[in-house]
Formats: C-alpha cells, sequence, structure tokens
C-alpha cells in the first residue's frame, strides 16, 4: 500500500477502506508518513468528507493508536462529559464534582483553549498548585478514591489525535464534522469511559455557526459513538452569547465556585442541571431527567457539589484559596441605552483572549487572572453610564482599541428582543 | 499577513490578490513557510482552482523566485519548444537542432521523465560524456557560439518551480490546469526566452485525457504566456498512440538520427515539422508554415540539421557513437491477427518503465539502453506470429508479466479502424 494512492483516492472521492483508513493513522502515528502528505490528506477529507463507515474506521483507529484504559469494574460505569467550545463554558468545572457527588464515578479528559474560545485545562490549572498532567494509573486511582478527576490528554491517551489535531489547526482542515468527531470521540474511548454527554455548541461563539451544521454534527456523534460501543446523549445548545458572566480562568473558577454553592447566573445553572441530569441517567443513578435535577439541585444548596470540588482540587494539589486575581480592573460603561439585542461572541472570546485570558498562538502562555466580567446579558435593559463589563488584566495593553472591539461587540437596540430557549435540541 | 488566512482563503473559493500569491510563493522558496502548509494551500488550489489573473500572479512569482536570464540582443529572441508529455515524443531532440539550423537560437530547458512518461534530459544523458547540468552564462554562450544548447533546470532558475513540484508530486496536486500552466511558464519567463510552442498532448498517454480539458489549458498557456510577455503558439497533439517507434532513451536518439537524416516515421515527423514551422515563424525565420516546412525539410534532407546536432553534442562534451545499446533483445509476436484498434498509451509508457526507460519513483536510476521499439502503430495490419514490438533490457526481469502487459495494451481487431488526425488543434 502507498499512501500517495489512499491520498489520490480520497481527493477523487472515492470511499476509502477500514485497512487504508488504518494504514493512514498507524503509519502518520509512527512517523511514516510525513506531515506534508498527510496535510494533503486533510485537506482532501476537508473537501470530499468522510462517511459514517469512514468515520467510525477513523475513530477506531485514532482511539487504538495508543492505551487503552481498563476501568476497573466495581465502582460503576465512568462518564465523561464534552463540550465543542465556546466562550464563558465552564461547565465541566462544576459537571465533574457535581456528578461525583451524586455516585457517578467521573474521568474527564479536558483540552486547552483556542482562538476565542476557553479550554477546561487552563481554567483549572489557575488554581495554584493543580497539576492536571496525571498519569492514566494516577487519575483512575483517584477516580477510585474520591470518584472524580480531571486531566489532560496524555502522550499515551489516542497520540494520533493529538498528532493530527496539531496539523489540522496549523493546516486550516479544522473544520469537518468527520474530524471534529473523530478527535472527540477517539479520546473517550481511549479513556476507557462507557457514557458521554455531548454539548454541540450552535451560533456565533461555536466552532458550528448553523443549527442544521450543529444538528449533523450531533447526529454524527451518536453514531460513531454507538458504534464504538459508547452511551452518548447530545444536547445542542445555543452559543449566540458568553455563558454566565465570567470569561477567562480564574474568573470562571470563581463563578464555578458561586453555582456550587446553589447560586451563580441562570444560564450556566439551567446548563449545568441539563447535562448533569443526562449524566445521571447514563450514570444509571437517576431514572428520568426531573429525579436527577432534583438531586443535583440538593447537592449544590446542601454543599455536598462544594466539598467534592475541593477535595479534587486538594488531590490534584490546587490551592482554592489562593486564586489569583488581576491587578488591573477597568469598568467599560454603555454610551447609549436601550436593550442588549446581540452579542458577536466570538469577538467577546478574543476581547478576553487580548486581555490575557487565552492564547493567540499555541505558545503563548495564558494569564489565569485576565478576562472579562460581564454585566449584561441578552435581552438585558442598559442604561447609558451603566456597566455593560469589568476588563480584569495585568499587563499594559493598548486598551482603547480592545475596549472599542467590546463595545462594537454588543449590539444594544430600542426594543427587547425575544431570548431563545439555550438547549435547542436534545438527540 | 499571516499564511494560515491565505490559505483559509483559498479554501473557501475566495479569490487571494498578487499580493497574497507573492508572498506564499516567496516564503515557501525562503523556508518560512513549512511543506505542510504548502501542501494544503496546494490541495485547496486543486479543488478550488486558480482563475486567470491568480494563475499569471502565480506564474510570475515562481519565475521572479531566482535568476531571469537577460539574453544578450544581436543573435534574435531565443525561442522554446515545451510538450506536457507523451510516450515516445522525442521531438525536442531533433527540434534544438533543426531550428537552430535555420537561424532561430534555441535555448532549450528541459527535464526528467516520471511515471510512464519520458523526459529529454534522460533521453540526451544516454548519449556517454553528455553533460545537461550546463550554468546559464555557459548555456547562454553556446547558443551565442552555436546557436543550441539543451539544459536541465539550474537551482538559480524559477527554484519556486522545483520545489512546488517536488511537492505536487509527493502529495496528489499534479493535476490541475493554473498549476501546470505556472510551472511551465515560469521555467520559460526566466530563461528570458521571447517565443514558445507549446504541444499539448491529449489522449491516453497523456496527462489531459479528454479534448476539452487540454482546450482548456492550451487556452489557458496562450493567456498567461502573452500577459508575461512571451509569444506563443500552442498545438493540442493526439497522444493515443506512442509518438514514432521508439520508446526509451538511447533508442529514442537512435531514432532522432534517424529524422535528422530525412528519414524516421511518418507521424514523428510530421509532428517535428508543423511545431518546427511554428517556432520558425515566431522567430521571425519565415513567414507562413509553407515556406517554414519547405525550409525545414531540406535542413533534414541536406543533413545540416545532423550537424547542428553532432555540433550541439559535442559542444556538451556527448560522444554519439557510442550510444549504449541493451545485452538483451526480445520480440514480442502477435497471437492473433487484424489491425491495430488501440493502445493503452499509459501501459505501453510503464511497460517501458519496467524494462528500465523509466523511474517509478525520483530516486530510481534510469536504464539508458532499455526499452521498446514499436513495429506496430495504429491502423496497421497484423499477422499472427508477426512482431508487434521488441523490448530492450539488460537486467533480470519478470519477463512473461511484462510482455502480458504490454500485450494487454494493445488491441487487435477485425476491422480497419480510422486513424483521426495527429495535429487536433491549434492556438
Amino acid at each position: 500500500m502507498h499512501f500517495l494512492e489512499i491520498l489520490i483516492k480520497k481527493r477523487n472521492g472515492r470511499k476509502l477502506s477500514p485497512g487504508e483508513i488504518n494504514y493512514t493513522v498507524s503509519n502518520y502515528t509512527a512517523g511514516n508518513i510525513p506531515d506534508y502528505q498527510m496535510a494533503a490528506w486533510l485537506m482532501a477529507v476537508y473537501f470530499r468528507g468522510l462517511d459514517e463507515q469512514e468515520t467510525a474506521a477513523l475513530t477506531a483507529a485514532m482511539a487504538g493508536s495508543g492505551q487503552i484504559l481498563k476501568v476497573a469494574p466495581g465502582r460503576g460505569a465512568f462518564i465523561d462529559k464534552h463540550s465543542t467550545g465556546g466562550v464563558g463554558d465552564g461547565t465541566s468545572l462544576v459537571l465533574a464534582p457535581l456528578v461525583a457527588a451524586a455516585g457517578v464515578p467521573v474521568l474527564m479528559v479536558s483540552g486547552r483553549g483556542l482562538g476565542h474560545t476557553g479550554g477546561t485545562l487552563d481554567k483549572l490549572e489557575s488554581v495554584p498548585g493543580l497539576r492536571t498532567d496525571l498519569t492514566a494509573a494516577r487519575a483512575l486511582r483517584q477516580v477510585r478514591c474520591i470518584g472524580v478527576a480531571m486531566i489532560g490528554q496524555t502522550a499515551q491517551l489516542a497520540p494520533a489525535d493529538k498528532k493530527i489535531y496539531a496539523l489540522r489547526d496549523a493546516t486550516g482542515t479544522v473544520e469537518n464534522i468527520s474530524l471534529i468527531c473523530a478527535s472527540i470521540l477517539s479520546k473517550k474511548i481511549a479513556v476507557g469511559i462507557k457514557g458521554l454527554v455531548l454539548d454541540v455548541k450552535c451560533g456565533n461563539g461555536a466552532f458550528m455557526k448553523d443549527f442544521p451544521g450543529a444538528c449533523k454534527l450531533a447526529g454524527l456523534l451518536m453514531k460513531i459513538g454507538r458504534a464504538r460501543g459508547l452511551k452518548s446523549k447530545v444536547l445542542v445548545t445555543d452559543m449566540n452569547q458568553p455563558l454566565g458572566n465570567a470569561i477567562g480562568n480564574s474568573l470562571e473558577i470563581a463563578q464555578a465556585l458561586e453555582v456550587l454553592q446553589g447560586r451563580g447566573p441562570d444560564d450556566f445553572r439551567e446548563l449545568t442541571l441539563a447535562l448533569g441530569a443526562e449524566m445521571l441517567i447514563l450514570g444509571k443513578k437517576a431514572k428520568d431527567k426531573q429525579t436527577a435535577i432534583t438531586v443535583l439541585s440538593r447537592l449544590l444548596s446542601t454543599g455536598q457539589a462544594l466539598n467534592k470540588f475541593r477535595e479534587m482540587i486538594k488531590a490534584q494539589g490546587g490551592k482554592i484559596d489562593k486564586l489569583p486575581s488581576a491587578k488591573y480592573k477597568t469598568s467599560i460603561l454603555a454610551k447609549k441605552g436601550g436593550y442588549i439585542r446581540s452579542f458577536d461572541t466570538c469577538a467577546i472570546g478574543l476581547t478576553a483572549t487580548l486581555l490575557g485570558a487565552g492564547r493567540q498562538t499555541k505558545e503563548d502562555r495564558v494569564d489565569p487572572a485576565a478576562g472579562i466580567w460581564l454585566n449584561k446579558k441578552l435581552g438585558d435593559r442598559v442604561v447609558p453610564g451603566e456597566v455593560l463589563g469589568e476588563f480584569h488584566y495585568n499587563r499594559t495593553l493598548p486598551l482603547k482599541a480592545i475596549e472599542q472591539r467590546f463595545v462594537q461587540a454588543i449590539t444594544i437596540g430600542s426594543d427587547r428582543p425575544t431570548v431563545k430557549p439555550l438547549i435547542m435540541e436534545r438527540w
């Protein structure tokens, strides 16, 4: 088999066999296929697509490219949750301890932020001392002991995904649903979890801008997950505004602490309960949504979820009472009054990145304390001079330009808009 | 400017500015854009295409990536001829000295064979001692002295083309007319020639299989050449059978010697005169085709063209009387009688490659003496047991399998077919 033949076959729009896909993944991971040929293959896939069988084969090959964790029986089936990425979406921070507190073991493998989106790993690491680079063995032990661990992808877990993702990011081949699907599911399969709740974000702050595209990805994730023995539930949720009020790493940790005490922003809490309920059902700790939400709400109001969070942070070496805060805070005021009619959510995310909360290139270091506290949400009334948001930052920055970008990303009009439901579709 | 933005712009089907194309070519040549990003760009170009303005910008950027030769005035405008590649097409070997003998200075920059096609450089190098790696300065001097030089692409001439072509070859991005056009013309422009006769091959032995595709490439070559100050004439010619009788390097030199003495196969001679006439007209040494053909025929029959060929071979260090011949010769006999109805020309070319005449990978060495002498052409009558062709080779080979491949590539039927004209279109 020659890779050039496989590449030309896909370029010509023909279907690849599981053997050809396996050959591609294993030889690329082993370094036998050079980056430039793989880049051409990825671009051919971008244009020609992969069908369900090809996507399933790709997912399996990527999952099998490294270690497959064997979760010891006895503590129930491990459950994970994954979001396709948005702005202010720190629900994982709350969900992992909350669901663990309900008795469902959670081993969550998270990623870093890139572009306008945040990443759970960056948020966790804003807690001083906290380690996310646990070995698989140690993470499994932690789940057995305290029911929850949140880690980053290790070199042993789906190394093909790590290598392919880095290449996609550099070659303009991120936006293909088969490649997205295989990337998400391969890691989950390698970790050995049995159930997965997926939050497919949809809107101007998400990778999937439109509803049909998001539904297509959601459907594919369901089917491919099922084909690989992974019970999945997918929610398509709105990302036409940041979730909650906090955008930035330690700000989102602070907000998560609020939610874990039964407070926090409504939309953030609503989504957390909806996703958590599905995790409980998949983990067989609740038989329906209503029961699950009652259980979860109690765990929040009684402080049990917060305790589990503190337990996890401590187990991973973090000092939650030493959360960093920014040296400078600047309030951004509304110049006109009316109602918040729309956000350019991607631009809001990029504004936070410019303040230091995210990376413009993969080599950039994030500032854990930087970010935006957003005081207004879609449909809120604003009077001139009122605070729209607060910038948190430590560096010397071209503040006027960043403020302008932020203000331009928020449309204020005279009519109150109809705010659409947060949860758009369930699969 | 970031290359990833240019890449994504083209991937999304948008038109690139001349500045963006220049940035791409100059930074790739300088090593600032990695191969994997350029490979993704080339695949995006394969799917999205480049329009005429983009193709003109690409051609200019590639031509300008190295030295642009300045042809000293006084000996007339240099003329070149280029073929898009076929099987048995050794017309350049005859045309360069023939047209030079008519007083038109010829500086021909040729390439090597790859896949099923032959390359003029490989053919020339089958002459013992002959050098094709002359510096540009030395080649120009030779043209000033004896009127003709045939060389390979130097590191100084259009280095972007050399680097991009190697990448296209390895990434399945050869078959795009804009990339083909820019590759051909950039070298010619860098050499500083003023007129170019292009032979666009069309048929099952050519890269362009169908007539509309060949015409599209021909039209683009004309337009882009003209836009860059290069007077061009394009002929679309049939490549549904090998040209002439010889396929292989020293066999084609031997055939060229025949043609240079006014003999040789009809089709080879017809095409040589047609292309040569256009070169004479572009070089202002004849005012119409009929006059040109009369002049050229006389140069062949009087031996003046042959003398010019010998002079050129000698100037480049070659010993034409020491042409290598193969140790083994095997005649392949017809098993059935009838008329030659069709050739799978690509398969015939690959058969010659398997005998050692060509390369299967770029690292392979060609055997100068290996090849096929084809005794029968389209429309010829064959009786059972008659010789279809003769294999020339030096290595131990799986001869039965190669013979089978050769025989299967020739269709013999009971009706005499209508043989289409060799010259299909003129532009």
